[in-house]
């Protein structure tokens, strides 16, 4: 099934509200969007930016075929007539997207209330874009944040198997990529290795033993096969006996000039067995042979692997990456921040809620990283760039008392153009999985070592620049007296 | 991004498994591997079957390209050398896949260890097709499952609406086809609906009613747009004024002659708005139209606002539907089952593991439903065609003290052609997701409430059938005998 018809992977109401501006004679209204999250995942501290690269491809893709207009047309409205406008379908088919969009870069760490998108142009365009940019953007950053966990607690290489068990085909592809970004050394994905030019790996499966009459002969047939890469799986039937066939082979090998590059044990008591391994591959000469850990691993099974003192080699994960089974969907939004006709003025706009955690930033905004001396971040300054920085101190957007002065840290800017006029603008290098995994690596170097705890971190500050905080209280008050 | 290049949507064992077998000489060796799964997805009694449509499509697509061959010869083994031996890239370029696959069909419910699929052939091709198939057949079956649970909860009609926070963007499509199948009435997603023929539904978001300067303004400017389908959003600045926005406009719409559909109402506590609003709306004279609901909704939260007695004409449910979000990973596992030379007898395979509910069964296996007079389910006796069924007594996998005799039942046997001899022969009536919603709704039917229940069902007895049963007992013993 072909997937990258981008222009109909969105929510049928993008469509109806875009013909309802069409009707209204909204065409001339510019709207900006911004995406952003409003609570780490697997309560983190801290998520990493992914889905960039692929948002640069659905905007490369985004147009209305012959057939996705013919299919609207046949659309019927629930209480009878045809549910889209013939005008309107013709528009959609002759629109070109070209919109602006300025995002943070692939691998960049970020957190709750940071842009990591800003769309800009007509309020229909931005709206029809809404669902597959949240689609790509929330997911592909939950899986680049759960695998930065799962690397930094594996503290070697990890690879990421997770393929049979993700949510459909581009699920896999796009967390493969995604696990690659956090930090993997390689997916067992050859698709998403073909697509991303990202690295594969893999080793053998059970039914590899099952088919040959004894375990031995199937480890001696992959020795035979495979003998610059031989990794032997040893828990089919048995796993001592397994471990000792594993080491016939092995010194095998050796007499051979070849090498037997690791065993892997998918079931038991990992800790245990790896330290058994370990004796008993020692004991036979076979020092330099290592231990490859698999069965539905996450950080906090491989801490607790590695705090029982089990010496491993690298480790395989799968469903708990590729899915973030224990959070599976990031929470990002994509809000109305502000609006102008023509060449007016942005005004600002804002959806007020029961709850201050819920409330909307208003403005065209970007945002500031600071930085103390040390190179470790500061703080997170979100910005309008209309009105631009005139207080060097925060506010967080959710509590007036938490404040923080940042003047005279040194800052970078987080957004940066990814598409201009509906022309894209992303470079190659920025597209690449490993360039942003080099970005990630970097990135959380960035941060304190309290910051980057599994669980209870020390909380990052992102606020609102002081004007921008105080222009948001006086428009929510406004508005709720409007409501009144 | 393509995603239909299903030859390598694999993981890398697969292959280089394949190249042993090639080069073992075992390209004459027959294999029979099934699809099963060993727990109920959400502490649940039943599953929903799905993905059967889909794999038909793979076996349809399933061809090694040029390119995928050209990339497959580019990899480089990680001690030194080509990964790949180009008379096995050869081999695989001018391989046609000739599998024979069974398979329950679509929306039919299933329990652990019911064999879901069945595939023979080639040891190598069944390889091959493992790691795409697991990844179609555990995704979608796992959705129609929460799918089919949302629904039973929620009485009345329920709009999937996930897209923005699926896992990718066919996880988001297959999530769309696949709550189809478990019971939903329509889906946001507007490329699922063209793809798959299956009902769209949508209403607009809090960005329509930001773009006007008043919500009155912006809500007359959606009833006029659409009279047939209107359905308005209440909750963007506050839920109270809201409602009576609203109930202008539907007032004015009445006038009109016209019909407001819904309100909806997508914050705060659901319960009590749904209430407050219809005590509004009918105070007013507004009786016949609708409350939706949305909101991070699950089965659970559903019955709870149900139990709290608010009247709710349809429901929406996004994020916790389309990602399974309690349990985002059905374990559905692939194993080889059995395993013959050219024309020889089917020899038994077995994975045996510390745990008896992880040994696999051997044989080729089908599964007979048995039914009460009732026309309830009695239970799934899993037995070997070649074998056949020699007693009616079925005994449970892992306890040889359950034990159940389904003599004199009516039964029907589960898995049906799909592919012969890589021949896809799957009609379009039985790859319809609106017949599979049928299938699905009346196989409930067939259950007992108690095994619906949302958390501890009664569990549905699903057995070997003896003789089966001994025989793998025989072979467990001797697997480990010499392995001893």
């Amino acid at each position: 099934m072909k997937t990258d018809d981008y222009a109909l992977l969105t929510d049928l109401y993008q469509l109806t509200m875009a013909q309802g501006y069409w009707e209204c004679d909204k065409l001339n209204e510019q709207a900006c969007f911004y995406m952003f999250f409003r609570e780490n995942p697997f309560h983190g501290g801290y998520a990493v930016a992914c889905g960039m690269a692929h948002l640069a491809e659905i905007l490369e893709k985004l147009t209305f075929t012959e057939e996705d207009i013919a299919y609207l047309a046949s659309l019927e409205a629930p209480g009878g007539g045809k549910l889209f406008n013939p005008g309107f379908l013709d528009y959609l088919l002759n629109m070109k997207f070209d919109v602006d969009v300025m995002a943070v870069r692939e691998g960049t760490v970020v957190f709750p209330n940071d842009p990591l998108v800003r769309v800009t142009g007509s309020i229909l365009q931005c709206q029809l874009l809404e669902t597959a940019l949240l689609n790509c953007v929330n997911f592909e950053t939950l899986v680049a944040t759960k695998a930065a966990r799962v690397c930094r607690e594996a503290g070697s290489p990890v690879a990421e198997f997770g393929l049979r068990r993700a949510q459909g085909e581009a699920g896999g592809i796009y967390a493969s990529r995604a696990s690659i970004v956090g930090g993997c050394a390689s997916t067992s994905n050859v698709l998403a290795g073909r697509l991303f030019n990202i690295p594969v790996s893999g080793t053998h499966a059970h039914s590899w033993v099952m088919s040959f009459e004894t375990e031995l002969e199937a480890f001696r047939a992959y020795a035979r096969i495979m003998p610059k890469n031989c990794v032997l799986l040893v828990d089919t039937y048995d796993i001592t006996q397994g471990l000792k066939n594993a080491i016939t082979v092995g010194l095998e090998m050796k007499e051979r000039g070849e090498h037997l590059s690791a065993i892997r044990i998918d079931s038991g008591d990992l800790a245990w067995h790896a330290k058994q391994a370990r004796y008993m591959l020692d004991k036979a000469g076979l020092t330099d042979t290592g231990i490859v850990l698999s069965n539905d691993l996450d950080e906090y099974t491989i801490k607790s692997i590695r705090d029982a003192g089990a010496p491993v080699t690298s480790w395989g994960v799968g469903t708990k990456l590729a899915t973030a089974y224990d959070q599976p969907a990031l929470g990002g939004v994509y809000k109305l921040a502000a609006k102008k006709t023509g060449d007016g003025p942005w005004e600002d706009c804002l959806k007020v809620s029961g709850q201050s955690t819920k409330l909307t930033v208003p403005g065209v905004l970007d945002v500031r990283r600071y930085y103390h001396d040390s190179g470790k971040i500061a703080g997170d300054m979100v910005f309008d760039i209309n009105t631009g920085v005139q207080s060097e101190r925060i506010v967080d957007p959710a509590d007036e008392l938490r404040q923080k002065n940042l003047a005279g840290k040194r800052f970078v800017t987080l957004l940066e153009p990814l598409c201009i006029k509906g022309k894209v603008v992303l470079s190659e290098e920025h597209r690449d999985a490993l360039v942003a995994q080099k970005r990630c690596r970097e990135q959380l170097k960035t941060l304190d070592e309290s910051q980057k705890r599994m669980l209870n971190p020390h909380s990052y500050p992102v606020g609102l620049e002081q004007t921008l905080f105080n222009r948001r209280h006086d428009l929510v008050s406004r508005l709720l007296g409007l409501n009144d």
